[in-house]
């Protein structure tokens, strides 16, 4: 039919939580998190472990950082979360130890299928492994995953996985060089 | 003479509408629209009405709507606004029915002509026809129209129009596919 | 060894100003600046003088600006820093005359040594000369100087010091023609 009709857009099978937990963790967040109260460290991260968040120790979440879904983060030990970061986990997202998410980055975990009429809603987790720096105002897309040690540079939009020690640029991200770590 | 001087700034032909008209708005805005409260669909988009925007049925807007005037801004039937999107309509911006701005988006209305001392203030408008999708951190240029089911990627830049079924990517955005709905 | 490990992590070189400035100013930031009430520019800009800030005449600042550290910022006369523009200066950041920072700018002068194992802080101080455009949603990185009327068009990222009369676009930016101006 080459058209896109939303009134066809069915994402009933898509289940993040009940309704009560949903808007407790919205206000939460606002409360919390997602704003500029200076506010200790263990509230945030407690609360997110309330919410059933799975997080590692000595995690620094700086401030006006947005998560969607709590329940769907797991973020391991010595990870910072750096202000206005936007983690948008409809999906799973894994952070691993000694990573970085710069000022206003933003994992991206929804999709939609611009193929289909009803302009279906996708998913996909994002995996950063062990000692992964996203830069500021940088963009991981839905289903990547970023290996070890590699980066996506300031204001980056990595659109496919990222290698091993692999530095990205641009928009969509490409390889421009090796991190040599000493 | 080669020289910016921003105190030869004339902006006095530019009437975006009242003193208080846009004082109110502004309050309006910070109270029920650019905000993270929980408030009921029905009272954004009524809100909105009251201050001159045409919006059809089944509109969806998310939190922390930015919207400069809403006077300026007509949307069709079956628009989805997502989470933090900014509509910076200096003027007229208009949104075809089934299209989708994701989350962060931004449409930009407002410029100023670098080859002149003062800086003068340039504003046009921006269409989206039919099912045109912009997506998560993208930005649409002053002037643009995006036709009909035109794609803007993630955090690409949009400055020329978009083609009926064109997908667009970078910064500047260039025309990387087509769009085929089954 | 090839590895990174945040718990090695030393800033303790790193001397912002003391804990009750910093503090006093995050929640000065928070009521005064860094938000979207209708405030006075006056108010705005004798606080940021009263935190440090070198702040010219006519200096428009609108809502939503968000400033790490104003005892590291000056800014000369005529210079507009526009709607939730971001300031992140760890280092010093000189804002010549007749400049204009478009809405949603940040200006970013913190790093980190990728190829250190510890991930080693660096911060270094952003210069722009005399009317100067960084375009909305643009980035200008650690270390940059923007010569005298360069311009950072919508969405870029300026990596590298950017001539006089150039005009740059693109992640990273590359100049792409020359500013003329009548």
């Amino acid at each position: 039919m080459n058209k896109v009709d939303l009134s066809r857009y069915d994402n009933s099978w898509y289940k993040p939580g009940g309704f009560i937990k949903r808007t407790l963790w919205h206000i939460f967040s606002m409360v919390f998190v997602n704003n500029y109260l200076p506010l200790p460290m263990i509230i945030k991260t407690n609360i997110l472990r309330m919410f059933g968040a799975k997080i590692g120790k000595k995690v620094i979440i700086k401030p006006k950082v947005n998560i969607k879904y709590p329940w769907f983060l797991s973020i391991s030990d010595h990870v910072w979360i750096g202000e206005q970061v936007w983690i948008d986990n409809l999906a799973d997202v894994s952070i691993g130890s000694n990573s970085c998410l710069s000022q206003g980055a933003m994992l991206l975990t929804g999709n939609h299928n611009y193929k289909s009429a009803g302009f279906d809603l996708m998913v996909q987790p994002i995996i950063l492994h062990e000692g992964v720096w996203i830069g500021a105002k940088a963009v991981v897309c839905p289903g990547v995953t970023c290996h070890h040690y590699s980066v996506l540079t300031v204001g980056s939009v990595a659109t496919n996985n990222m290698e091993e020690y692999g530095i990205y640029q641009g928009t969509p991200a490409k390889k421009i060089k090796i991190r040599v770590i000493d």
